[in-house]
């Protein structure tokens, strides 16, 4: 008789692993079965805010495989089916039918794959689950908040937080006409930057006509007669919604595998091996937004939603789980965003992650320009790099510009996941000429005040 | 007394070595003298295209410092003097005013710094010097090209050599209005990438409206009554050229190294340590187009004419002669270029270069986009990996596409520097957001099919 895989969770990660451990052993081998709460699989959610936007149509567009698709390739998907709890000690998993009524049974499997994902932070405040307060995690939550735009009459909106999909909103909703106020609670601007890095973000969002107020702590969403959202209320004072996005972050989905006493990490993320099986299990595995991933440079295991991680995941667990072997060696911190023509980038570590994980280094920031200085269209770009004192290894990047800015983060990438120095990084052979690069590339640069830097630090 | 340091050559890496140690010490420890034969100092001879076809002004913009700022910095600079001789062992330079007559005298140095450059390729065949026949090395090459253009009534230009000089001057020629045809010795299209990827160049040139014939031998550069270029003849047939470019690349400019008895390599550059300290001797010091830099990819040395290395030679050299210390390591033979809107990137080995390192290789090409291919702008991009039989250490990666796609090569210019496999690759950490990139970054598809071909090939 046929092992059985079951995978619940049928975006990235999961079907990524579906299809992979498909393409290693025939269904007479391998019975897969699949299942989804949502009505999507494998999409972009990293495409929603350009699809509430209306930069690309949606949500067809963001989708990379259909259910029928995927059905077509010998899965057995069963969608609305959302998986309410994980009997580990008998190997099987219950599921109920979302669209169904109550109907709830059991499923049998030799092989587990949890790809679960990941839940926008929702603090328990005052009118949170209000209509017109908006999370855009999933297809669904983009769609419902498109709803909301075309049935509201309002032009304001509040975005909650000021992290990647904070700022990325924001843009989508300044491109839907939508005048734009962004609460942050820090203190400092562009959380996901140092804060130098960080001012330059906020700088060019206020050029951009949003609306971002600093050190606000929300206290409320209050709500209008039909219970609607209609403002949105810090310590200090009310700010009027017409609809409002949380930007706040996610945290991984894991209750089920909590419940089912799965080892989980320091923010909630299931914790697994370099294979991405389930540390303490012999046929469990999870991948995606729903687990931790090493971070190479610190050492520590950090929960990263990103799609980019979800898909090698799926790749690795799928080969794992269909008898061939691949490995996540773990991440770097890599992450590029855009607000209008600004882009915003970064790798490794930012000066608080260097400290908390006991690191002493020295700084840089230099400002260059995307290419060389006399060819049309040159515009600035900045670029901070962290090293490590005594020993100069880089330990991170943080690169704010135009275009040309965000994908430079690579090189520094590459540089991180290889253990270079930034002296090293010094005589890298990056690609010259005049509309790419100006002769020493911005990174070049950057790598050069960092170097002397260290030696300045001396001993 | 001061000791003296002469340099040879006023350029990227002889004003770069001559700035740096003037930093590291005073004019009262050394005095620094620095000829230069043309009448500009420290530019961008890789933006010559550029202003030949009007995008940039010059060549005033080209210009990082003149020799006025030079000279406010302490350095003895002499403008239009030619070195004609290194007497190395009374340790002076003979050097002649080349506007004032035949004058000419000794100067003495405690170290000298060689930077003498490269010049273009030129067969010798019938007509080559006429006038009409232009290279592009120097800028006072692109002020009599430039000078051409201006005088000639003719609209038709043959630029020989599909390198990528040839590419460029193709493209600024077209955009001063020119029908043009680029006449190219090989057989296979763009000989700086493998046939297949060139093959791709070819096309989009032929779309362009630039004629490019292969296979086409130069026999002679045909004239008119009054000497001037007219046409340019191959084995088979004649080309009408009102004006002729050459864009047969370069060779090393070390006829007076040559003479003095240094080393050169099997290309005729100049042979240096890792410190561009001439091999054999204590106190002469070479960098930028006139040395051969190592492959640290293939272990042999190479003639690669780039200002990117001239400046980093220059600063290595600088710091050296000042007392301090600094290395070049080497290259891994990146390269970047674009005709019109199409990106071309390389770096490490091509095929024939693998081969003739005695390296044995798999290949993985693919075709992928610059970004989520449901974002706005969405185009082609092919990428094609070398990597080594068994080992799946990366030897090369070529790219050919649209915005995006040249600076994408310093992904691996960095992973060969690392000395990474395919493999490793695979798990890269790079940048992902729909705007700058698929989910899969098309640099990790086609490091995964490299892998997969590694795998494929066995031992």
């Amino acid at each position: 008789m046929a092992e059985r895989l079951v995978v619940v969770g049928g975006d990235a990660a999961g079907m990524s692993a579906a299809s992979q451990a498909r393409r290693q052993r025939k269904p007479g081998e391998l019975e897969i079965v699949a299942f989804e709460r949502s009505h999507f699989t494998s999409y972009s959610a990293c495409g929603i805010p350009y699809w509430v936007g209306g930069t690309v149509d949606g949500p067809e567009a963001l989708i990379a495989r259909s259910p029928e698709e995927h059905r077509a390739r010998g899965i057995d998907l069963r969608m609305r089916t959302e998986v309410t709890e994980l009997d580990l000690d008998r190997g099987r998993v219950r599921a109920r039918d979302l669209d169904g009524g109550v109907r709830e049974s059991w499923t049998g499997f030799d092989k587990l794959v949890l790809a679960t994902g990941a839940r926008p932070r929702r603090p328990a405040l005052p009118g949170i689950d209000a209509p017109g307060v908006h999370g855009v995690q999933t297809l669904d939550d983009g769609q419902a908040l498109l709803d909301t735009l075309a049935t509201t009459g309002g032009r304001r909106a509040v975005v909650v937080g000021a992290g990647y999909i904070g700022v990325e909103m924001a843009e989508a909703l300044i491109d839907r006409g939508y005048s734009v106020t962004v609460l942050d609670r820090r203190e400092q601007p562009m959380s996901t930057l140092d804060p130098d890095m960080g001012a330059l973000v906020h700088t060019a969002m206020c050029g951009l006509g949003i609306e971002t107020v600093r050190g606000a702590v929300v206290t409320a969403v209050l709500t209008d007669g039909a219970g609607r959202a209609r403002a949105v209320a810090t310590e200090d004072t009310e700010y009027p919604a017409d609809v409002v996005v949380l930007g706040m972050g996610v945290r991984p989905e894991t209750a089920l595998a909590a419940a089912a006493g799965l080892p989980l990490g320091e923010s909630g993320g299931l914790l697994t091996d370099l294979g991405m099986r389930v540390r303490g299990q012999d046929a469990v595995w999870a991948g995606g937004d729903c687990v931790e991933v090493l971070d190479l440079v610190s050492g520590h295991t950090r929960h990263i939603a990103l799609g980019t991680h979800a898909n090698k995941h799926g790749q690795v667990i799928g080969a794992n789980v269909g008898g061939g072997y691949a490995t996540f060696p773990g991440v770097v911190g890599t992450a590029v965003s855009k607000v209008c023509d600004l882009e915003i980038a970064r790798t490794g570590l930012l000066e608080r992650h260097a400290l908390a994980a006991g690191l002493q280094f020295v700084t840089a920031t230099i400002e260059s320009t995307n290419h060389a200085g006399y060819y049309p269209g040159a515009r600035p770009m900045h670029v901070k790099m962290l090293a490590e004192r005594r020993t100069g290894r880089l330990l991170g990047t943080q690169i704010v510009g135009r275009e040309g800015a965000a994908k430079r983060v690579d090189i520094a990438a590459v540089a991180l996941t290889a253990g270079m120095t930034v002296e090293q990084m010094t005589a890298l052979d990056l690609g010259y000429a005049p509309p790419f690069s100006p002769v020493w590339d911005p990174v070049l640069v950057a790598a050069r005040k960092a170097t002397a830097a260290v030696r300045a630090a001396g001993a």
